[in-house]
């Protein structure tokens, strides 16, 4: 089933020129045609070709976001929402040109309900925005995707990040979104309630939609109390198996386990130099617990047995909040410790997540693949959820390693899915990753998303070029 | 948008005879068309009228479901899926006949992964069959709704219970499904990993779809680790607003309360005479806490500080499995308990769910205009999560009261949206809830919704007449 594609030629040419005339004249000094910023939101994290929209649009509010739709609806413009342009899939493109709506002017914190635990902001607004906001309310916003995302692309592409396996991901954190669909009507997911038997998903139908299906202008996000205490440590192992069976052992007797990240030896070496660490430079487990005083020493006290059942090393933790920062300030910093291991290199950052007791073998093989290519990299992940990274320096120039990496990317894909596992994780399809939708969902599952892409946006207009392969 | 309805009349009276002639040959003693049998599987639970199919089909795999949905729709017969029959909002009668799929046949325990904690299961597995094949494994399935459901009905209906606070609904404990589409193609909904990025959330689509998208065949579920400890109990307050409170404040200070459950004082009473307790007869909280022998203790004393500081009298709890269990069992006894209150009354059990903020105000004004209506009923709920039920002893035969039944209903919606909530945080919305599906989601969700069914089952064969109201 082919979707009509927007393409920006022939007579289409003309009556697209003639609703970016129309929303220049409506937006003013907020709609903006020059190079730079059209290059600014197209796709530029990663190594993926930039395509940059023919416009940009700077909307206050969803009225506006209606407004702008309901023209991009009339001239055929295709629409691609921009948050902070830190997604690395290519899901801020624009192949069929259209207009990026940039968010940044959306960043109002309209609504912290204390007693309730949850939040009402505007998509612009970042995640860490958010918690400085919450601080002193005693409550925290647990997805911590690597980059200061904003809630609004979050919630577009499901992110995810180190505390997912206790906090969930946006699939659990978003209680509704309110959305501007194709048609320019603006659609409420759902209530504030907690949970609801009421009608059809359209939260989670929406969240991990990267905007194909609605465009977002409003979150209602689930927030947590601070714990009370906070205990946090390493533990190094022989091999990726041990480390593997330690997390599993430690989900399996239910410890709420915070955060539960594994570093491969290269990552482990990239971070002592780039964070001046001086871990031992094997595999690694960095931790965190949440709880009461006693709780989370508990909790510590339980996964050294673990460790220790596990062949791996000591576990040194503290509940010392500098000494956790610094932990936890070099996991963050994991990317630019890697892009440090080969100056000048291009980064391709990729993810896929298996079942956990798969994750030592994909691990592992992972890494002799790496070798065998010759592919300079590191291996970390969210292993409580069976997710992980591989960070790629590349030489784009370089035929050989480009040819390799695509190989690579491959054969790692079909791994994860072999194993019962997903292509991504955390980062999306996006364009990236289009190809092997139907390899991991099969034609029954894409045809089903294909019918609900066309039944809601008949036109394609929202994010076409996204999720769906071309040929499938 | 009116959708086309399947009416029993006319030419497609005979194409439909034809159909269920085929379906005759095909499954012999399976298929059956008896008035007793067809009426068992009409609604039975509460006094909405029953309305039996035409046939009911006995399958024993998913691709005898697909020869199933494939006849029905070639000759236009609506399909009614069927685990135990004890939806509450009518979900399984059929008001369009049709044929009714007993999945009694289908209860296999395909898989359990003990290292992923996930199994795969047919849906004609109840909840207490799956938790005592679990049991030897150290590893139970958490959601818990008053009756021995389905595990199929339970998705189908996004179910939830006591444990929701803790562990979720079913929108979080299925991992995947596999379901026959009303084309009869087979679709899986995701892969086995805890998390994905990947193309729109089927999964969540189809939990809470209530057999309307596609019949659920396999379900991959979520399952916890049997905590080391467990500690319960109970703690009477002087009034509901004290006891909701109590609640806010220990969802506030993160404790991971596994159970915390509001029973007025009308259904304490009941609960006394029924189940011989002794409670002191006033608004009272049933409590359970999962963790180490040192975690309970803990989390229990801090309960029992916040319980003093909200007015609260002594929390009496044990570690003790024979109290704990004395108490559970009165608790899931409630239902037959309130039944008693009147006996040879009908019972209505329905439910709402708002913000924990609201929840105070919402019980207090129910019980008022239980009150106030002259009606029999007491009111209890997942309080954790603002999930009240409200279980009302009608004389059906009673005009006044029939007609004082529809505007409490209506009233406590009213009450229930006006705070933020919901309609039905669990039964769903069947036949009975469908006039409150716009009010609650507004007229653009509601046409959404109406867009994805028809995209996905144009012919509107699967399970026509419920969710949506045919005013809408």
């Amino acid at each position: 089933m082919v979707h009509r594609s927007v393409a920006m030629q022939g007579e289409d040419g003309a009556l697209r020129e003639c609703g970016l005339a129309a929303l220049a004249a409506r937006f003013g000094e907020r709609f903006s045609r020059s190079a730079a910023l059209r290059e600014q939101h197209g796709h530029t994290v990663t190594w993926l070709a930039n395509e940059p929209p023919e416009a940009v649009v700077f909307p206050d509010s969803t009225p506006e976001v209606q407004e702008i739709v309901r023209q991009c609806a009339r001239h055929r413009l295709p629409i691609i929402p921009f948050g902070t342009g830190t997604s690395v899939e290519g899901q801020v493109n624009a192949p069929a040109g259209g207009v990026s709506i940039d968010f940044s002017r959306m960043q109002a914190i309209l609504a912290v309900n204390e007693e309730d635990m949850d939040c009402v902001v505007q998509p612009g607004v970042t995640r860490k925005a958010l918690n400085e906001h919450l601080r002193d309310k005693g409550l925290f916003f647990p997805i911590d995707p690597g980059a200061d995302a904003s809630l609004g692309g979050m919630a577009a592409t499901r992110a995810s990040g180190t505390n997912a396996v206790r906090y969930g991901t946006m699939r659990e954190a978003v209680v509704a979104v309110k959305a501007v669909m194709a048609d320019g009507e603006v659609l409420t997911s759902a209530r504030r309630a907690r949970k609801s038997a009421s009608g059809y998903d359209l939260t989670r139908l929406l969240v991990g939609s990267e905007g194909t299906l609605g465009i977002i202008t409003e979150l209602t996000l689930r927030l947590h109390g601070i714990p009370e205490a906070i205990s946090g440590g390493y533990c190094p192992f022989p091999d990726v198996e041990a480390a593997c069976n330690a997390v599993i052992m430690t989900i399996q007797l239910g410890i709420p386990v915070a955060r539960i990240e594994l570093l491969d030896a290269a990552q482990v070496k990239a971070c002592n130099v780039y964070s001046n660490l001086g871990l031992p430079e094997a595999p690694m487990l960095f931790l965190e617990f949440h709880g009461s005083e006693g709780g989370v020493a508990e909790q510590s006290e339980k996964f050294a047995a673990i460790a220790g059942d596990c062949g791996g090393g000591d576990f040194h933790w503290s509940t010392m909040a500098e000494e956790r920062t610094r932990l936890w300030q070099a996991r963050h910093d994991a990317y630019w410790a890697a892009k440090a291991l080969r100056p000048g290199a291009s980064s391709y950052s990729t993810d896929v997540c298996v079942p956990i007791s798969r994750l030592a073998e994909c691990v592992a093989e992972t890494r002799r693949a790496l070798e065998a290519a010759r592919l300079v990299g590191t291996i970390l992940g969210h292993v409580g959820d069976g997710n992980f990274h591989v960070l790629l320096l590349v030489d784009g120039q370089d035929a050989r390693e480009r040819a390799a990496v695509d190989t690579f990317l491959r054969d790692l894909i079909a791994r994860s899915l072999a194993a019962g596992g997903t292509c991504s994780g955390e980062h999306g399809i996006g364009q990236g990753k289009a190809k092997y939708l139907a390899a991991e969902h099969g034609v029954p599952a894409v045809r089903a998303m294909r019918l609900i892409k066309r039944a809601l946006d008949p036109g394609n207009i929202l994010n076409p070029g996204k999720l769906f392969d071309a040929a499938d």
